[in-house]
C-alpha cells in the first residue's frame, strides 16, 4: 500500500465491516497517589497506628473479595508512592471504591496524582473475521436484525468461554508495570484505515510474541476508548522485572508496534499486601503476603 | 483525492461557499471541580449540613430551571469530582451560574479542575449544499444581499424546526461521556481542505453510526470554535458505559474519524440528583433521582 | 531541487524582499487573572468595600485614560476569572501598570493565571509590494541607504494615515474572544517560503471575510513575534459572542487559515466597567456602563 | 508495497531476529529534588545541625556502599537543586532507598521535582548479528529450545565478561549531563524499521565518537523500556563541562542521532561529598572529597 | 535535494567532517523569578528595607564584577516578575551565585519561575570550511593527531581574537528578549544532514540580517547543547523593543530560520540597576542607572 493510497477511501478487501468484535469484563480503575511525608511523619504513633489500622483492614478486604479484587502497589520514582488498582462490576462500583477510600483518615495524606479508567477488553479478531465472512457468505447483510443476533450469539459465546480472562483473580507477581497506549493516527499511518484482515495478521503477529513470554509475565489488556485519554491500558505482572524491558523491547520491533503503537507514561510498582501497610508507611519495603 | 492535490488550492467542484450552515441553541458551561476532601472531613456535622442545604438548594433550583437546566456528576478518577454542566439562554447567564456558584460556602471545598465553553450547534450539510446550489442554480451570486435574505430564511425555518434538539431537556441517564475534539488542520490531511460535497458525505456516513445506537446513546455537539480551546465538544449520555466505548470505537474507523478527528481529554461521569449531594460528599455514590 | 520546491510555487517571482512591512502602534498587555474567592468571602463587609475602592478607583482612571486606556473583563471558565487588557504608549507604561496593580490590596486576592505581550500592528501587504517594486524598477537597490529613506518614508506616511486603527479607542462591546495564533512553519507547509505576493493574495481573501462581519465584530491585531510564545494575539469585539464562531469557523476554510493558521487558547469574556467591580466581586455579572 | 518500502531498504537482509541482545547491570534510579530554601533557613542552627548530620551520615554511607553505591549533585537552574543518583542490585532495593530517604527530617525540606528509573545495558549488536546468523547458517531455528540454549550461552559469556562495565563504580567526576532519550518511531523515519545490520552499522559509528572523548567524558547507558517514560538514559561524567556540549554536538551529526534520537530534558549538575551536604546547605558550593 | 534524498545517508560534498568548531566564553544562566507580593507588601517598611539592602547590595556587587557580571530586569507578564542574568568564569562560579543568591532573605519572597544553563558561543563555519579544507589538502587525516593539532590551534587562535566577545560586558540597554531555540530535526527537514557548506551559506545569509540591525541591537547567542533543553539560548539587547519584533520578523524568512530554527518561549524585561531594586519593589518602573 503506497503513501496515496491509505489516502483512498479504504475498502475492507471483502467489503465485510472494519470493527473487530470485544468482550469487556470487569471495570478497572488504576489510582496513583503521593504520600505527603512530612505530615504523615509528624504525626504521633498512636494516631499514626489508628490510621493505618482503619486503611489496612478496608484494602485487606477490598484485596479479598473474589467478586471484585483491588491490590496496592509501592511506586518507584516521583510519579507517585502508592498505586490502586481495583477490579469491579460496574462503574457505580468504582465510584463506590474511590468514595469510600476518599473517606479513610489516610487521605488525609495522600494526594492524587493521577488515574486510569478503563475496562478489561478482549479483542476477537479471528472470530470477527469468521462471523462475518460467514455472514457475508450466506447473503446476510450487515447490521441487519439477523445479523445482529447472529453476532450477539457470537459475542455470548465467547464471553461465556473466555469468563475467566474478563473476571480475572488479581495476579500475585512481585512487579507491575502499567502503561495507557494508542494505535497510530498519523497522516501517512492510520491503524483505522487498514483493512480488517491485515490488522488481524499484524495482532497475530504481535500475540506470538507476548506467547512466547507466557511464564514469565501475565497480561491484562483493558480497553479506554470513551472512558480516559489513550485507547488502551496495559498491565504487565512478572516476578523478574527485567521481563517488562525484553518484551516491550521485542515487541517494539514487531509491525504493529513499531509503525502503529504510541505510548504514554510507565508507572512501575513493588505489589504489596494490605496488612503490610504500616510497614510501608514507617518506610521499609513492604511484602507480598501468600 | 492525492496528496498532492491536497495541497493545490482547492476547488469546491461546484464553486459554491465552503462553509456548512449552522444553527445554535443553548449556551453550555462544563465545569469539572476537585473536592478539598481533607477539609470537608474536618468540618463539623452541622457545618457540613448547613453547607450542603445551601449548595443543594441552590443546585436543585438549576435542575429543574426549564429555561436553561443544570446536572451534576460525579466524575471518575483523579480528573475531577464533580462535573456541573450547565445549558443557558446567554454567555451573560452563564457567567451569572459560574459567579453564582463561587459565592456559595461549598466552594471553600471545589478547587476549579478544568471546564469548557461551547453552544449546542447543529450542522446543516444537506440543506446547506442544497441551498447553496439553488441560489447558485437562480443565479444569486454568494454573500450578495438576496443570498443573505434567502440564507436567513433557510436558517430560520430550521432553527424553528430543529428547537427541540437545539434547547433540550437535560437527559436523564445514568452516565456521561464529555470530550472536545477538532477536525484535523495537518500537512498532508485537512478537513477544512475538502469539498463541501466530500465533508457532507463522510459526515453522512459518520451520521449512520450514530444512528445505529439511537436507542441506547443520547448526543449532544456543541460548538466552540472562537470560546474554547478545540472545535466542538461532545456529550454522550447512556444508561450502560460501555456503549460509549463500542460507539466511539466503530466511529473511529469511519473516515471522517479515522483520517480527520483529534481527540481531546474524555471525562466519565455518573449522573446524580442535587438532593444526592450530602450522600455524595459523605462518600457514597449518589443516585439519580426520577 | 529543494523539498519545497516540489510542493510549492517557487521564490519571490521578482526577486523583490519576502518581508511585508509593518506599523505599530499601543504596546498591550493581556492579563488572565484568577480571583482567590474562598479568601475574598472570608472579608468583612469593611475589608472588602474599601479592597474595592480603592481598586475600582485605579481601574476607572485607567479606563479613562485616553492617552492608553485599559478595559476589564469577566472571563467564562477556569481559564481566569478576570482579565485586564491594557493599551500603553511604551513597554515601560505596561510594566508602569502592572507593577502598579500588584501594589492594590486586591492583589491579594488575584493570582496571575497567564498573560500576553504585543504591540497593535498593520500588515502593509499591498504597499510593501508596491513600494518593493517601484524601487526595483527604478533600479534602486534592496536595504541600500537611499532604498530605506523612501521606505521609511512609505511608512511614515502610512503610520499616520493609520494613526486611528494603531492608537484606538478601546472597544466598547459587551464580549471579548482573545487568542494568539501562528503561521505555520510545518515541515511541507510553510508560510515564510511562499512567495510575498502569495502571501498578499490569501491575506487579501482572508480579509475579505472579515470585511462582511465589519458591521458585527471590532478586530484588533497584534503583533508579538520577538516579545511572546505566539507570532500575533487577536482581539474580537461583540455584541453577539455566536459572532465570534461564525466569523472564525468561516474563515478556518480560507486558505490561509485553513493551511497556515495554528491557533493557540482562545479566553471568551465579558466586558464591564471599573465601577462594577464590587458587583462582580460579590457574584453578580456586572454590566458595561456606557 | 508498504510505506516505509518507498523510503528504506526492506526487511531483514537475511531473516534473522530484529532484536539485538543486551545484557543488564544496576538497577538505577535517578531522584531530583528542590530544596524548601526558605523553611531551611528559618531553622534554628542546632537544628540545622542535627538534620545535616542525620542525612549526611545515611548518604555517606550510601556512597561507600560498593554493592550499590549512591551520589549526591548540586544541580544548576530551577529544575532542581539536588539530584540523587543511586545504583541498587535490585528494584526492591531502589525502593528500600527512596522509602529510607523519605523518612529523613530532610525530606521535609526537600520535594521531588522528578525522577527517572533505567537498568543498566550494554547492547550487543556485534555479538547479536554474529550469534544470529551462525545459528541461521547451522539451521537452528529462531526462539527454538536449542537456540534459546545457545544465546544463552552467549549473554552469560558477555555478561560475566562485561561485569564491571554493568556493575560500575561510581564515576568520581565533578560534572554529570543526564538525559533521557528514545529512538525515533516517526512516521517516514523509524529506527525499529531499519534492519538490524543497518542498526548496527549506525550504532558503530555512534560508537566511534563516544570513543574519540574516551579520555575526557565517562558514560553510563541505562535502559527504560518497560519502567520510565523514554527509552534510555544516559548519564555522562567529566571534568569539564564543555565536554558534554562537544560530545552531545558531535553526535548531532551521525546518522543515528541525527536522524532518529530524540532527546529529553537535560540535567546538569556538580558531583559532591555526603560530609558536604552542611556546605551546600549553607549556601556554599560544596565539594568533591577524594 | 529531494524528499527521498534527505533519507539516504548524507554525504558531505567533500567528505570533510560535518560539525563546525566552536569556541566557548562565558557559563550563562538564566534565573526567572516570580514576586510573592502578597507576603512582601504585607511586610513592615522597616523590614522591606532591610531585605533590600541586604539584596541590592549583593546583586550591585554583582551587577560591578568586571570577572563575571550579572544584570536584572523587570520581566512584562506573568511568566516572572524579575530575571537575573549571569556571566560566569564557569559552571562552579554559577552555582555558587544561585547558592548565595538562593540564601537572601529576599529569596523568601521569590519563586524560581524557570531558568537557563548555557555558555556564550561563536560557531566558526568559514574558519572550520577552510580549515578542514585545507588539512584534506595536505593528506592530513581527519581526528589524526596532527590533524587534531592543528585545529587545536585554529581554535586558539579564534579564541583569542575574539575573546571580547566570549567573554563581553554585560550590554547596558534598555530593554532585553531572551528565548532558546533549535535547528530543526525533523522527518523531511533536518539541519544536521544538510552538507556543512549549505549550512555555513545559510548562516551567513542568516548573519547578513543581523548585520543590518547592528547599530540596533546587541545580540548574544549562547550554545545548550548537553545542558539544557534546547540547543541555543538567544539574547537580544536594545534601545527600543521594536526592533526584536523587527529582527526576528524578517529573519523568519531567511532559509536557515523559515525552514529549520523552532523557538522556545520568548521572556521580555527591562534592564535596571541593582540599587533600584527598592523601587521596583515598591511598584515603580525601576531604572538603568549609566
Amino acid at each position: 500500500m503506497r503513501v496515496e493510497e491509505s489516502i483512498m477511501p479504504k475498502a475492507n478487501s471483502d467489503e465485510i465491516p472494519a470493527v473487530p468484535l470485544t468482550i469487556e469484563g470487569y471495570s478497572v480503575l488504576h489510582q496513583m497517589m503521593r504520600v505527603r511525608w512530612s505530615a504523615w511523619r509528624q504525626l504521633a504513633a498512636a494516631d499514626k497506628s489508628a490510621i493505618v489500622d482503619e486503611a489496612a483492614g478496608v484494602l485487606a478486604a477490598m484485596e479479598r473479595d473474589s467478586a471484585g479484587p483491588s491490590a496496592l502497589f509501592s511506586l518507584l520514582g516521583h510519579k507517585g508512592d502508592m498505586m490502586f488498582v481495583h477490579f469491579r462490576q460496574s462503574f457505580d462500583e468504582l465510584n463506590s471504591t474511590e468514595l469510600q477510600l476518599a473517606q479513610l483518615r489516610l487521605a488525609d495524606f495522600l494526594e492524587p496524582a493521577t488515574s486510569y479508567l478503563s475496562v478489561i477488553e478482549l479483542g476477537l479478531y479471528e472470530s470477527t473475521i469468521k462471523a462475518y465472512q460467514d455472514l457475508k457468505d450466506r447473503g446476510i447483510e450487515a447490521h441487519s436484525e439477523p445479523w445482529k443476533r447472529e453476532i450477539g450469539e457470537v459475542l455470548a459465546r465467547q464471553k461465556e468461554a473466555m469468563h475467566p480472562r474478563l473476571f480475572p483473580e488479581m495476579p500475585q507477581h512481585r512487579y507491575v508495570s502499567f502503561y495507557p497506549m494508542d494505535r497510530r493516527r498519523g497522516e501517512a499511518r492510520n491503524w483505522y484505515s487498514l483493512p480488517i484482515e491485515e490488522r488481524a495478521r499484524q495482532m497475530n503477529e504481535h500475540g506470538l510474541i507476548g506467547r512466547r513470554y507466557a511464564g514469565e509475565v501475565r497480561q491484562i489488556i483493558t480497553g479506554s476508548i470513551g472512558f480516559d485519554d489513550w485507547e488502551w491500558g496495559v498491565d504487565l505482572f512478572a516476578q523478574d522485572p527485567l521481563t517488562f524491558k525484553k518484551l516491550i523491547y521485542e515487541m517494539r520491533f514487531d509491525e504493529a508496534s513499531a509503525k502503529f503503537a504510541e505510548f504514554g507514561p510507565f508507572y512501575t510498582g513493588v505489589h504489596f499486601s494490605a496488612p503490610q501497610l504500616g510497614a510501608f508507611l514507617s518506610g521499609q519495603v513492604p511484602a507480598l503476603l501468600s
